[in-house]
């Protein structure tokens, strides 16, 4: 019965409203909301989800491999440790020069959603755990004497600089977000 | 008429329910639910104020001067910047300590609110210069080549820790914070 099946497409639109529409206004988003943005109906979303928490943990875990590419650096661009890692710093201040920029989308759910064990925190929680490989394993290969310590100073200076500049107290135009990790890898010794 | 007249205490309660409730469930914390935990009707709040948003600016004005208290250290304990700077960030790592941290509520409702002109946004953004503001004091009167961007660095640090020990993916007990704090204040030339 094609009424019964939602049709073709039904998932991506969802996921794409969703994924704009909890960025811009929340998590709090409602389902008529989402359905309406989205050009969908509930009853079709409630064929493709289960709940309105596991529509907003799927949007973040299909937008994980786009922000990954924009954020960390492709193998050999650059080669060096520190510039990789800076790499990403660099690209944040891009992105928080974007009007629409509200900080990470990953932190944001986990702020509102004020529980860790929420599917779409969980999502979230990976998505930073990702990062924090990237700059440990970088951190080592610099030769960082402790490359836990410094990748977790690294996510903390990520973290503040992108939810600042998200919430409107802070801009990253002159650098400051890459400024601050060169210190910590001057620091830790990380010096190419 | 009494009864066209809130009763006294009305407004301490509503606005201590405020404070816990959008600090532990988030902004989107409906009238009916604050009313009900503040003991109050909701014809009494109407009274006391102009809407929710004024609620939840108020309340996160009143908690100002007390979360100040308890991060910023007073006349002369300790005495030198360098000292005076690291409190905070231990004091930070004393309240992420606690069961029931979520992170900075002033970060938090700017995070939810995504209005930076929002009356509870402009309340928390204060709160926050106030603090960079004791940041770059400090920072000058311990020397530092650039206070200004010590200060921002500093704030970066400060808000980046206490989100994401808030959301649970970071703990600050061995003291990543002021270990961080620590290396910038080192870059920056702030010895004592």
């Amino acid at each position: 019965m094609t009424t019964t099946t939602p049709r073709p497409g039904s998932r991506d639109r969802l996921l794409d409203a969703a994924a704009e529409l909890f960025y811009r206004e929340g998590t709090g988003t409602g389902i008529d909301a989402l359905c309406r943005a989205a050009g969908v109906s509930k009853r079709s979303m409630y064929q493709l989800f289960g709940s309105k928490d596991e529509v907003l943990a799927a949007a973040l875990e299909r937008q994980q491999p786009g922000l990954e590419a924009r954020l960390l650096p492709g193998p050999g661009e650059p080669e060096a440790p520190r510039a990789r890692i800076l790499y990403v710093f660099e690209r944040l201040a891009d992105a928080a020069d974007s009007a629409d920029f509200q900080g990470c989308p990953f932190l944001a759910a986990q702020v509102e959603l004020k529980d860790p064990g929420h599917p779409a925190s969980v999502v979230a929680a990976r998505s930073k755990e990702r990062m924090a490989d990237f700059f440990r394993a970088e951190a080592g290969r610099g030769g960082a004497a402790r490359p836990d310590l410094l990748a977790r100073q690294l996510m903390v200076v990520y973290d503040g600089a992108s939810v600042r500049a998200g919430v409107g107290v802070e801009r990253l135009g002159d650098g400051l977000a890459a400024d601050t990790a060169a210190a910590l890898l001057d620091a830790a010794g990380v010096t190419a």
